[in-house]
């Protein structure tokens, strides 16, 4: 499936809202209702080509549920990190981006990015290497979100956390086997939230370069919660803690 | 797909854990990772028969990521309103209950349920007609969770809200247009939390029959959450406010 594929009717709405270029549209034949018409209009005035095509070919293009709608996008656009910390400055707040360590399913890296938008996230940190990427699947998982938040890769993951401490952010990390209580910890300031695998957590070297390591607390047998999910309850935390500063 | 096929490593793990039936355990040949010995020897400690099979007939059963392996279990089980409110009084516990009103996609579901576990809810109730029920899709994305937290259908969803009000528990949903910021709301005692469906939220009738409606604020642009996501966020508000009690 090619990375700049992006479907389903929310996404491809944010994707023409977003300003970001597009070089087509695919409409299925015989959509004619409301989102898809409004889709249809966004393309038009911002001069993008619309095509209309069988639902079978739409399925084959999309191996996935596209709501009858699909976009070709130009390549994804990362940030770098000088631009994220830049986005905090120019909004004068104090940074709060996440990074994640080594996440490999882009349907929870979308569900990160739709959450970390509502709560004013300035960006989103990933390695380059052994994680997931942008793409059409992380697009559409976060309703359009990963339009919106700035994502930078980086090489090396302990030496951007080394970085950042040297700007009196405060790198919080994740872990089961924590001992302080997501909500007793002190989390307002400048952070960076670190969410690790799924399967595996954080790597060694990056929870060496942690700060502070906060858990979530569970009461029942299976102990262990899905990392979007687990990421949005930190992330609500932190953002609560900023807003009564 | 049979709604009583399980798959994946983790929820055949925890089936075979929770002592439901099953009728059978399917490996695909040559998986010999420990996950999948220590499935087999559950299975023969409890006497399910193991059936060896090619990956290619896997992925055709079971029409996802199977990992290598899969069950046939029994129908699923569902409780009834009365053991959810018994299960509480058990633990000496005031009733923490989720309602999902008309829920619609099986992944939300399956994620509501493993947080629901995790907090220690006792209890969620669906609607028997126009709700997602619980199937192989909701018991892989629950992790298992959903062989542990009992679920109750009903029938009439605002009945039930008006039998739980007499019974002294407060009637909670989640709306974008309340005014009450979650964390900022009173959230202890017994409540009934409810999850609107993701397209349309509660319906008029069960809004109608809530004390209390309360929000999660938002400063982005897309202003809208994942279900299950949501959930979380408030699920762990009221299993905060619940602890420090």
């Amino acid at each position: 499936m090619d990375d700049n594929l992006i479907f389903g009717r929310n996404a491809v709405t944010e994707l023409l809202k977003s300003g970001r270029s597009v070089n087509k549209i695919l409409i299925a034949e015989g959509s004619r209702d409301g989102s898809i018409q409004r889709i249809f209009s966004l393309a038009k005035t911002a001069g993008v080509v619309v095509e209309f095509t069988s639902r079978d070919k739409l399925d084959k293009i999309c191996g996935g549920r596209h709501q009858g709608v699909a976009a070709m996008a130009a390549a994804a656009n990362y940030s770098t990190l000088e631009e994220i910390l830049e986005l905090a400055e120019s909004k004068n707040e104090l940074p709060f981006i996440i990074l994640l360590d080594e996440l490999e399913d882009p349907q929870n890296f979308g569900a990160i990015l739709r959450t970390a938008e509502a709560v004013g996230v300035h960006g989103v940190i990933i390695p380059k290497r052994r994680s997931v990427q942008l793409n059409a699947t992380v697009f559409k998982t976060s309703a359009g979100a990963a339009e919106y938040v700035k994502v930078a890769q980086v090489t090396n993951v302990a030496q951007t956390l080394k970085n950042l401490r040297g700007r009196d952010i405060k790198i919080v990390g994740s872990d089961m086997s924590a001992e302080t209580d997501f909500n007793r910890a002190d989390l307002s300031g400048g952070i960076v939230l670190i969410i690790g695998s799924e399967g595996k957590g954080m790597r060694r070297l990056t929870r060496e370069n942690c700060d502070l390591l906060i858990k979530i607390p569970m009461v029942g047998k299976i102990n262990s919660l899905n990392a979007s999910v687990a990421g949005a309850v930190l992330m609500y935390e932190i953002f609560s803690q900023r807003q009564r500063k």
